[in-house]
């Protein structure tokens, strides 16, 4: 009976433990609730990695793409970027579609809280199981690159031309 | 008075003339009401024609993509395909980009309407403009390719891995 107790609590507890909330990052964001209904910003694609991204944002993010008014994206904005490594389709011979999924990558507007990173907050979750990037110094590694945008409040992204 | 009424006719009629509704397809399909604002599917890239490509579903094919329930798709799914001609970055050497819009494709499950071409009806809005694609053979122009994967019922996209 003892035997048959520990397989079932060891059964049970696989599924809590995959459902378990990913961790805040160091700098305090917790991982948006229900970044995957997100709306469409724009797509992009890195040659040197092999990736393939979606870039998603929140409802304030997407009013101000869609209104032109993201110099500068206004506070409470949130971008979404999730890649996945690219893979050549087995159906199409021309296509590359997405493979694995890699990561999830967050930028968050409040020009108060995150001024000393430039007005946007960074974090990151890792892989299916969104593992947290938690190196504390995120925000000057990712301004390592978005810092050479800051004409364009430091972000990549150009939201895509919609009709 | 008659001026003034003149006046005012003329702009209310100016937005009233660019809101013009985009035309049907010759097979009766209309441009989905909403559909910018529709969830992500997945994303590709065609390396033949260099076009960035994002795939939105309908509530109802979200849900089947999320749920897995996807050979076959359900009644009522429709699938979005938006296309943009691809351009290099000039902010960041190894990205690709989305450039000009291309077009929008839509595939309508409703088997019964649509028994003829697989079960799916096909239409296309080109360019900002949105205008139709109105050669009237386009189911067997699209199965022309399509029919190649049957076995997915017809889609070439498979759900992108979330977490």
């Amino acid at each position: 009976m003892k035997k048959i107790v520990l397989f079932l609590a060891a059964t049970l507890a696989t599924p809590l433990l995959h459902a378990e909330e990913p961790k805040p990052a160091p700098n305090g964001i917790t991982l948006p609730e229900g970044y995957k209904n997100w709306r469409l910003i724009a797509v992009s694609q890195r040659t040197e990695n092999q990736t393939q991204r979606a870039i998603l944002g929140n409802d304030l993010a997407i009013e101000a793409a869609r209104a032109g008014k993201t110099h500068p994206w206004p506070n409470g904005a949130i971008l979404a970027k999730l890649s996945w490594k690219q893979k050549n389709s087995d159906k199409f011979p021309t296509a590359v579609i997405p493979g694995e999924f890699v990561q999830a990558d967050f930028m968050v507007k409040d020009d108060k809280k995150f001024a000393a990173s430039g007005g946007w907050g960074y974090a990151r979750w890792l892989g299916m199981e969104q593992k947290v990037y938690d190196k504390p110094d995120i925000a000057q590694e990712c301004l390592g690159c978005h810092g050479s945008v800051k004409d364009q409040d430091y972000v990549f992204t150009a939201p895509v031309k919609l009709p």
